[in-house]
């Protein structure tokens, strides 16, 4: 199988991106597990490498196409000169991140390259959204719902909601809101981790149980129970992670951004990583801000930005098995017409 | 200084409470820092201990007055037999859980022990409420408004409100609200825990920041901080415990259950205490359920038990001194009539 094509964006100019970058690539062995393709700037690579005294080298090009393998390769994608001022959000690193996403995302949905690994950036300043996932979206169109995982190597929690204030979370949870998470999770460990029968943990939304988890989570759980779906629960998030119960499942879903988050953030410290589930295409992103504070310090963490690479890898050669396993279009023979028409009586998926 | 009373109930019957009483004392030097008296019955205490083949010995008294200095004494508060299934949740562990705390609060408002460790039992089945200090009130007065403050050694988190749905919590943050937490924490950490100048970070109740940040949090925080208490935030939570930052403060306001509970017991592990601050009198909690899956096997943890004892301890004998030391009435002479009347203007307290 060849090499994958990583696109990577730099995010803030004025962050820790290139700095994760250039130390991540410092490995020669990262090159062997894949071919990296960063969208940016050589200029400004240049400075962050001998501010941070670094030695990787990079090989600046003009297109994806001419992406060498064995190379750090370098899309040369601002013309204009950036001036850096480590650690300040600044017009310029505003501009220069969301040129550098741009030009990602327009190989990504070419299909120059294989996925795309985003490095931290003000979204709402940069793009306008309140997050990149929207604004990929908003570039890619609209082709499936995304659904956020936080992942390591040992916990994928995905978020039921984001990105809503706590006042509107409880009017969103619904039977059918809870069942498509659900569903879309049990697919992305199937085809996204190669979990041939996964395990999902439910959380419950209210400290004790309420209106939601009867008229919601429970119905959707046995709805997906039917479906042959292992999903479990609801259970009380406070429990379920201190007793350490995530272990014994392969995901978890929370039913809002903070009850997903704040433990994740606790569980995975450095390693964490975003995925976005249940598209078309491959994002990952690694679970830190754009970290000014420590910008040009050259103490930034990169296991987050390396579980970042290594979840794209493994997630686009995952889903190429599974789309090879499941091409043999025997199991739409049987599929039962009165139902619906994505779901076989053999449920074979 | 006398060593002091601590009044222990014994929570379920059939549930880990006995276990996790007798394991500590097993220890003498738990002697040596407080006179302990179960409220329990000796039959129950005897087959427990028979059960998990403890040594422990216990001497069994009719009254508090009666107890003894280094032996663990046992108030006998329930006169008929007790019929023990370990495990399982029956109306005889109900009732006996209700005993035992009925008699401990007895002896409590009497002012024959110093403080009260409540271990773990259904508060809806035992009690008719939704938490024993709710049930605790009830029989005490309402004397001052409760905060519960979740601790162990390294940590304190205090919650703004409890047990509401997710769908109540935002209605119910409010700025008269938050200052008011800000101010009972702070105060509890001065007379509880004996912080000259406490430092509180305070948490965001939402993902971004939104209108309960803008017209309630931030508000709070500036009359706080004009009131010269160190109250800094408001944080995002994921941010806040996943960086660790919880380390810098040495309390953290949460806005609902399920914020402060959930990175509390990940962080935290077995060593967990609940404690019941702003009132008149000390409740001290482990932060453990019953725990009938493990009860009678004797592998119960003694870690959350011992904390809540020594915690009990601790903030009666810090009370007691901040108390004494407050006793000169000298600052009511500069107290500024025009304001607060509680509140001095050389904010003496």
């Amino acid at each position: 199988m060849e090499k994958q094509k990583i696109g990577i964006t730099h995010g803030d100019t004025n962050g820790v991106g290139y700095e994760v970058i250039l130390k991540a690539f410092e490995d020669p062995t990262m090159l062997e597990l894949c071919t990296p393709i960063v969208y940016g700037n050589s200029k400004i690579a240049a400075y962050h490498r001998k501010a941070m005294e670094l030695t990787t080298n990079y090989r600046t090009i003009q297109r994806a196409d001419e992406a060498m393998h064995d190379k750090l390769n370098l899309v040369e994608c601002i013309n204009e000169e950036v001036k850096i001022d480590l650690g300040q959000e600044t017009p310029e690193s505003i501009l220069s991140a969301k040129k550098s996403l741009d030009a990602g995302i327009e190989d990504l949905a070419k299909g120059k390259i294989d996925a795309l690994v985003v490095n931290p950036l003000n979204p709402e300043k940069s793009l306008g959204t309140n997050s990149q996932t929207e604004y990929i979206l908003s570039k890619m169109g609209r082709e499936g719902t995304p659904l956020t995982i936080l992942l390591n190597d040992d916990l994928r929690i995905a978020l039921a909601t984001t990105h809503l204030p706590i006042s509107e979370v409880a009017g969103k949870i619904t039977k059918e809101l809870i069942l498509e998470r659900i569903r879309q999770l049990n697919m992305s460990l199937k085809r996204d981790f190669k979990f041939t029968q996964p395990r999902i943990a439910v959380l419950a939304l209210n400290p004790q149980p309420n209106e939601e988890e009867e008229n919601a989570i429970k119905p959707a759980l046995e709805d997906a129970n039917t479906e042959r779906i292992n999903a479990y629960g609801p259970f009380n998030a406070g429990e379920f992670f201190g007793e350490g119960a995530y272990r014994y499942y392969d995901a978890v879903l929370a039913m809002y951004d903070e009850q997903g988050k704040t433990p994740f953030k606790v569980v995975s410290k450095d390693e964490g990583v975003i995925y976005v589930a249940n598209l078309p295409y491959i994002c990952t992103c690694p679970s830190q801000n754009s970290q000014y504070d420590i910008a040009g310090k050259g103490v930034a963490e990169v296991l987050s930005f390396n579980h970042a690479i290594f979840s794209a890898i493994d997630i686009h050669r995952n889903r190429a098995f599974y789309d090879q396993s499941h091409e043999n279009p025997l199991p739409k023979l049987y599929q039962d017409k009165r139902e619906d028409p994505k779901k076989s009586i053999f449920n074979v998926e």
